[in-house]
């Protein structure tokens, strides 16, 4: 049921035992991943751009496969991230199903996918694999580390196993630490899912897909990445003709429009790696068993400079967590910028709104080649 | 499955047809209600207090039934809502389950609830429904009109069709319609309740009900009553103890805040009067067809005064709709305060928040009572 991978995808066969940091492990991983640009002589010029829960590798369109990424407007010549300086690298989360090893895989002992018999996932193991292809591609430092949502608690977790891992850092719409507001909108999301009876205890199959509850936990989505102001100047109290009419519900243009978003998700993710992914999130805590919080965690960090963008609109990774990292990072004397933009578009702004991202991201990496001496 | 109604209730009879404000009828409604306080002399005293989507008409404890009601804070003698001042009425919304005709009550004809068979529902009918009530008591004018969250929405709804309704009107965490977010959230708690197996099409039973569905109906509810600096303070990262622990969910202690708040609702509401209700909300909008909207719309309307409240953190009812209603009402030249409350409860606050609201509705109560002579 899902997607083909894009024509650019490359491999990276890790062939020994990985350990997960909960515990348990695998036998290899295969980790899917897209770069755009080439890597300098003196590999100074490398940078990851980690994701939110579901995109994959496919960040952006190459001449390999043209087809737009995720992040299209972002990653490109001549754009914000400009891979005519930069050597841009996405992986597809480990515990995702866009190509990488994740719950939706074999076990190549059985041939079945894992599902719930993998192991326990967590992001500092999206961290720790990624540095598996950073190192196969010879690359010791990245200049850039970034990214978006849960992609900038990654970033956080690769920082805090390599703390020389990245001489700057890009932090968007992203948190040091799950809080219980958005650990409730992904509990809720998580329970959508498993009480459909097709879920069937993690033995769903394609012909019994636990589609309601994706459909349903999509839409849950939807409604915390988005902000009330947006939808008010969008739809207002339109009514909706795309789909039929149905009793209790799709009188409205914004009901039409979630139950578009929705069906466009139900195929394209496996109910299981979204279950893992969403649970990663919520345990991630940057700063868990340090008395003095997150300066203390983040305390050998060696970064030369970092920004931390948020968006004043996003309930589910607010201002105040935007504040926290940048906040600890000046207490270490990092030369930190946190900007705040005024988007009606919510956590998801950092997708759509290309005029105050492109700006912001563009001009940062600009000074970051420069401080570099990368570039023409 | 439901709760049983309160000693204190009193059942108004009328017994000729009823005329739905969307079209059908039915032969007679019974309005379950309850009083505090007395009806002076020139019947001058009364105050009508609407109800939000859930509670019944026990607000508060009396002689009559000693048990707390859903605002106990507010309405007794010497409390907020005098009842040694005024004659206080909660009518059980018409629709709801809890005393009042709605769709779980028994067709007379066929001794069967009436279900999806029950008429189309709005705001109008709850507040065309509370005027029975209120005229059967031989009160033509209210003192004071008021209601949080929903019954805000159908206080307005009684001032449009009965202009002077009510001498003086007191609207909290309300709106003068239904916005797109709003809309989304309740849609996709309907969305849950009707694609529960149990739902059945409407034709589940106290064996099979549709409990799953109502649970988490309720807990996306709870997700956005409240708000997410409320629950950082509250619950941070704690863990919880009082569930088993299950795979994907129930790790946090917001998990199992939302779980136990949504295990009382299941078996206290009917869901098929939840989905009456909730697609009420949406359809409201109290400047439908007025070019000139809400000023338009409440041109008529003859009020000596009001309080519009709104608390800064309710995504829900948002302050900007507070302001709508408070700005159309200035524009009427009717006197008229606009009070935001900082409160961290979002639009929950209401019920809980004492320390901001006691003041601010009995500092508004006084000076009715003042304005208007009432009391000793």
């Amino acid at each position: 049921m899902l997607e083909p991978l894009s024509p650019a995808t490359r491999l990276h066969l890790h062939e020994k035992t990985f350990a997960f940091h909960r515990g348990g492990s695998l036998p290899g991983l295969v980790l899917a991943y897209e770069t755009w640009g080439r890597l300098n002589a003196d590999k100074s010029n490398a940078v990851v751009v980690f994701t939110g829960l579901s995109p994959g590798a496919h960040a952006a369109s190459s001449p390999e496969d043209p087809q737009e990424g995720w992040w299209e407007y972002m990653v490109g010549p001549g754009k914000p991230i400009d891979t005519d300086v930069f050597f841009v690298i996405c992986v597809n989360s480990l515990g995702s199903c866009k190509g990488s090893t994740g719950p939706a895989s074999a076990d190549p002992a059985s041939g079945q996918p894992w599902r719930l018999r993998f192991p326990e996932l967590s992001l500092e193991d999206i961290a720790a694999s990624t540095r598996l292809v950073v190192r196969a591609l010879g690359i010791e430092q990245l200049c850039v580390i970034m990214g978006p949502s849960m992609g900038g608690m990654t970033t956080l977790a690769y920082l805090l196993q390599d703390p020389a891992g990245a001489r700057h850092m890009l932090s968007i719409s992203s948190a040091p630490r799950a809080e219980p507001f958005s650990i409730a909108i992904r509990s809720l999301q998580r329970e959508l899912i498993v009480t459909d009876p097709n879920w069937n205890g993690g033995d769903y199959s394609d012909n019994a897909w636990p589609e309601n509850g994706m459909r349903l936990a999509r839409k849950l989505g939807m409604i915390s990445y988005r902000s009330a102001v947006e939808w008010q100047d969008r739809f207002g109290r339109d009514h909706q003709f795309h789909f039929p009419r149905q009793l209790f519900g799709m009188t409205y243009e914004v009901e039409s429009y979630l139950e578009a978003a929705a069906r466009k998700f139900i195929g394209a993710f496996d109910p299981c790696c979204y279950l893992y992914l969403s649970r990663a999130m919520d345990w991630f805590d940057a700063s868990s068993g340090c008395d003095e919080g997150l300066p203390e965690a983040l305390a050998d960090v060696k970064l030369d400079s970092a920004l931390v963008i948020g968006v004043d609109t996003d309930v589910l990774f607010p201002a105040r967590q935007q504040g926290e990292i940048a906040r600890s990072l000046i207490r270490l004397k990092i030369d930190t910028r946190l900007e705040m933009l005024p988007s009606p578009q919510g956590h998801d702004a950092f997708l759509v709104d290309f005029d105050n991202f492109a700006g912001m991201v563009g001009g940062y990496l600009r000074s970051v080649a420069r401080r570099e001496r990368l570039g023409s």
